[in-house]
């Protein structure tokens, strides 16, 4: 069988970039068409020196590229943008969307987290959230699929089956979180500098995260009433790698059970054993989350720890595990690399 | 005026040489003697080359050298070995040790925490716990103070004002924090190596902190009632500095201004303006702390952020601070520096 | 075809966990054997967490496991234990060694670097030097292929071009080179914790690096008479990478073509365009060189830059590649994973 | 006596902050005004949080601000830029200007290495090269001094004694050098992310950099004919700190020699014994230079180590330095901070 063939709308910036890392040893699916409207006309290599070793296509406009005989395309473009682009598209190929614009079911909400409407209300109630573990079918039959934000898929990963067993106090969540950098995209800041970023630590977005939008939608879905958390973001002086550390009410041996059972049978979630915590650098380039629960000195309080690797399970690697369902393929396929460590 | 005579015991660690960098430019104290045992005989740039310009007393073993002339002795040598070593000390110097020795006053939370019983209580009857914003007149006053735990000290100043001025549940407190490696000291250990830290980031000694007994402490006193509050250290990959985000129960605009009055006149404690939170990296080096508070956007809750740098107001910087206090001499001498940034 | 049976000694440090990691997703490897005295009864898990999704074998002593049957033995373990253990290694299964120990052909030069006679002389007259693309039909036929260094194989991969042609003057060469700390391996020493090595830069083993004998032999044999070169290592604050900027005497065109032609049809060695120079972070946890040469101001001189990471392609990522060589395997077989950027 | 009056202007930068640090425990200077243009209005605190507890003037437009009864002002602006305000600074103030637009004396010479006509051609008649240890009694003297690259700084200490004694080929000159990332600027630029810069190792401005004008003018003028060097400047993933390792062709003992004597008097030239070599992590924060000298295994060469902290001594430390000697005060005062590490 000959490989899908695969278009990348935005591939400039590190979640294009790290498309091609998982795509280039993805045994069936195969890059027929890359855009970066502001590099269009260079090569690959010359906005990423490290994919200098693949024969990959010339980076172009999207007016410019025939992407009408893919079988499907990521888009991993801004917020807004994908919007317009994505309702341009031709109706042939699937479409994986990597930015916020389709993410949350509630057009207001979009609105009042976004601070625009939303462009695209038609195309919003076809796309599918992304959180592959929990809506795996509804991937599988989808043409659009909107993945999840990186810091929102670390918290829900620990913390949607808890809400769903019903084993903790939903309205007492809080999720302290911690993320590389790369998240951030690679724009020009001054605020992202090496010389502002490196041997420094601080929150960012407090009590004002947009991904808190994602956590209301999926917790107060899973709990069939409104629930709010408490979440806090900080950035950490690492480019790679998201820990949240989520306190709960609850009894911590009914919280590691209900991790442990629920993703007893999913490739890429590992819940150590009740009392082991894990580390960001054990999931560095990978499609791998780990999880673990302790106990707290306080009974009927535990915390629980997620890590993954934000443009990896985070985001490039959710998407290609979610194409791989849309194009059914296996669902693993290009998504077993261990992680680099150091 | 002559400045005044200080010693160092256990000068080959960091809060060692942080006490030296500090004191190099103090205007009334003079290092007269350090002792490290394992390296005596050595010059001090031979151990830190980056005090070389500076010219010191070589190391001696403690043993060798003659304390009894001094004004006061530093203490930076670990735990258990603090106890000995101070209790042999010749009556005159003054003591500040920044081990945890003589951190807790109730003799059996230390043989609970610290795994043995403590080897000299007389001691620990007179010795006062270091927060010096807190004890300071009883640190003018004493012979021997105990230098916090630098994690201690930052969700203390975060801490504290709240629970004695009644406006947060101090039974709802979460105290999260992460922490700069240099607080692990200069011992070789694997899972400190660069290789082990930089590009990744974890929580340590979960629900079991030492520090945590120093909370306990504090917040009961203030409380005037047990107090116990969840805590969860992380390790980050740079070398200075610790952050700790709290999360309260209680009206955000209280809880600022209990902060703001109560720091209102110290000269190291800034009170950022209500809805501003700080970052490590800008008291990098120095003796200042920067305090924050956001309202959560779930009424009756806030996030209070803490930051110092563990090696100077954590440790060494709270240890001359003190000693200023004990010698008589003007408090913030020697302190002043700016921090490093970037 | 049943995937070939390798075992791995030393697998509980950095370049064990870098075979064990490239091997994962190799088509035709299979790992059949892991030994760490020091751990032998633990699960790789548990000495590098960021394996756990992988099924391996448990950890055992050398003594404890039957090798005879095995393919192909790994060998990473310190020089001078080397000799020793693959001496008394059953006849039958290839190997590839990653230590000092059998890259010099002169027993002489091993004693004179390594400051004792070598233990296995028999078994030197046999090894083949691991450098690939230099040694390749020798490597086919070896039973046991000395790894190279990984500051030699960046500087080799550099010059040996330049010596074979005659292109520059073979007693002008100075390398200037800088590599990260997980080169030094995972033994906890003072000198490699985060807090000395993060932040700063600085040479080491300067005039006396015994990477040296290596460039002594190979650029001796290439020249036809003895070449010795300058060479200077520095250590970076980063984990993985290795940057070599040699200064040559010689046209610089005549450098870059003779490079170009050389490296043409390897699947590794990417030679930039006549100018251009590359960066360590473009070939991380990849085992492709990236090599560029800028001509200087002055004429008749030419700066040539050669990056790979020491991990990879500095030694695992060679091991396997030679392994496939060994074992008739396509050369190239689990070796061709992008580079992790950012 | 009051403390002289000092102005900053472009106080926006790395370089306006560090100049902002030093001063501020200086004993005897007192910052009057600060500019930056494009945060005029705003507080220091605003701009650089880690100066927040200092009383520091508002922001202002050069335009708005009374320089005129300055004693001295710093002029921290981008080249080019600086010329034009430097010409129209009211004749009473002294000016140390850290930009490169003064620093080569030869007009020609700036046109060429700057792409454009020098605009203020007398003011360079009067303007002295700011390397304080060589131009010392010239910058007592002087109305204007300029600052010198912080690259050619760390280069020129290693050098110059040795060309002035004539114990080394000036031909066979080859500097190869790291900095940190601090140098260039706060300005945001994608290549200085820190996505993009952490975890890798580069070289920059291959033969192109232009502190080599710096190094052609000096070095001409000790060796008192044309001399011409090779410079390939390296970016770190590190903030602060530059390393050069220079190669001569001399002797090894009459170069450590040279360097000893030529600095024996010099406060912050700190020349190791011969066979030590520096790191960047010693210097860090401070004012000093360490400098060592090593014999390399072939006879008649040797390689030079210099390092300093290219926002201190390699800018805004020498800054204040040489405005100590031009307004009459001690030549380290306010300069004898000791590095900060780890």
């Amino acid at each position: 069988m000959t490989a899908r063939q695969v278009g990348i709308l935005g591939a400039s910036g590190y979640t294009g970039a790290e498309l091609v890392r998982l795509i280039s040893t993805h045994p069936e699916m195969e890059i027929a068409a890359m855009t970066a409207d502001r590099k269009a006309g260079q090569q690959m290599a010359d906005v990423f020196p490290h994919l200098r070793h693949l024969d990959l296509p010339r980076l172009t406009t999207i007016e410019q590229t025939d992407l009408a005989g893919l079988d499907l395309i990521f888009c991993a473009l801004p917020h807004a943008t994908s919007q317009a682009v994505i309702a341009a598209l031709p109706p042939g190929p699937k479409v994986v969307d990597l930015s916020a614009d389709f993410r949350l079911r509630d057009l207001e909400a979009y609105r009042r987290w976004y601070g625009q409407p939303h462009a695209a209300p038609d195309l919003q109630a076809q796309a599918v959230y992304g959180l592959t573990e929990f809506y795996r079918e509804e991937i599988r039959a989808a043409r659009l699929v909107a993945g999840t934000g990186c810091n929102a898929a670390t918290g829900l990963y620990a913390l949607l089956p808890l809400v769903e067993a019903g084993v903790i106090d939903p309205d007492e969540i809080i999720i302290d979180l911690a993320t590389g950098v790369s998240g951030a995209g690679r724009a020009a800041k001054e605020g992202m500098l090496h010389a502002e970023i490196s041997e420094g630590f601080a929150a960012y977005s407090v009590a004002a995260h947009r991904h808190m939008a994602e956590f209301d939608q999926e917790f107060s879905r899973a709990a069939g009433r409104p629930v709010e958390v408490t979440f806090t973001p900080h950035l950490l002086p690492q480019n790679r790698g998201i820990l949240a550390t989520v306190y709960v009410k609850g009894a911590p041996e009914e919280v590691h059970a209900a991790l442990a059972d629920r993703y007893a049978d999913e490739p890429f979630l590992i819940v150590l054993p009740l009392g082991s915590h894990p580390a960001t650098r054990h999931v560095r380039g990978s499609n791998y989350v780990h999880l673990g629960v302790v106990a707290d000195r306080r009974a009927g309080r535990a915390m629980v720890f997620s890590t993954l690797d934000n443009l990896t399970k985070g985001s490039s690697g959710q998407a290609v595990q979610n194409a791989n369902l849309m194009l059914g393929l296996p669902e693993t396929a290009g998504l077993t690399l261990a992680p680099l460590f150091p």
